[in-house]
């Protein structure tokens, strides 16, 4: 098998699904990304987060999402095009202090781009899961990568 | 007129439009945060970008929607009750270092929670503009509000 960061276009199957290492939600980081990006207060205040809906400190999606990000640059490697978007993201459950995120990567749909032969376009299925095995977000991203010429 | 930050999710209005402030993405930031989460070449690396498809360094499209949910951040006050995702995310054109990012938010549609009468769910449309009114992210969140009792 050709590992995902050596491959072009070419060499992902649909259906195809993969699975990374966990990652470490401190509390440091989820208060600091969202000092700087996300400063509500169930993401900045202790008290407040812990009288609201989710009690107590909660990630900002936009870290969750982030996180996620790098777990999939486990997979892309020098025929990453980069990315025209994301569809249907939705975050299911609260990702709290402490938890250990792993990204679960499904090939939905690979595609020869009709405009720009070098490329195709790969629609993935992104899970990230916690400690528990719950999905706390899920997403449809679509990748341009480069074809084996 | 109430101000956003001060609005329950009755006083809000299909059709109204907002705009912020412009945000500066410096070099640094941009080199920093796509080394914590999207090392790819064309994010971190300003001989592969120069070669890259990009022709230099661009944002990591995770920072982009960080800083528009910093911006968002304007317009929600304590109502704000989180987001259960977003819909149609698309990066439209490359943000580069000394970009001047504007969030324009419209608001697409309100309706009331069928399950938790205790709030609504406001649909809105968000545009990143730059400093030449170029539209370089836009996306479709859903955001939770707490109406007024």
């Amino acid at each position: 098998m050709i590992e995902p960061r050596d491959r072009y276009f070419d060499d992902w199957t649909e259906g195809e699904v993969f699975e990374t290492e966990p990652h470490l939600m401190t509390e440091e980081r989820i208060r600091s990304f969202a000092e700087e990006f996300d400063p509500q207060p169930f993401h900045v205040d202790t008290e407040a987060a812990e009288a609201s809906i989710y009690g107590g400190i909660i990630a900002s999606g936009w870290h969750t999402g982030s996180v996620l990000m790098r777990q999939m640059t486990t997979f892309l490697g020098p025929s990453s095009m980069g990315s025209p978007g994301i569809d249907k993201l939705r975050w299911i459950a609260p990702v709290r202090p402490g938890d250990q995120l792993r990204l679960r990567l499904t090939v939905l749909e690979t595609r020869i781009s009709s405009s720009k032969p070098d490329r195709g376009i790969i629609r993935f299925f992104q899970e990230v899961l916690n400690q528990n095995d719950d999905v706390v977000m899920s997403v449809e991203p679509l990748i341009f990568l480069r074809r084996r010429t």
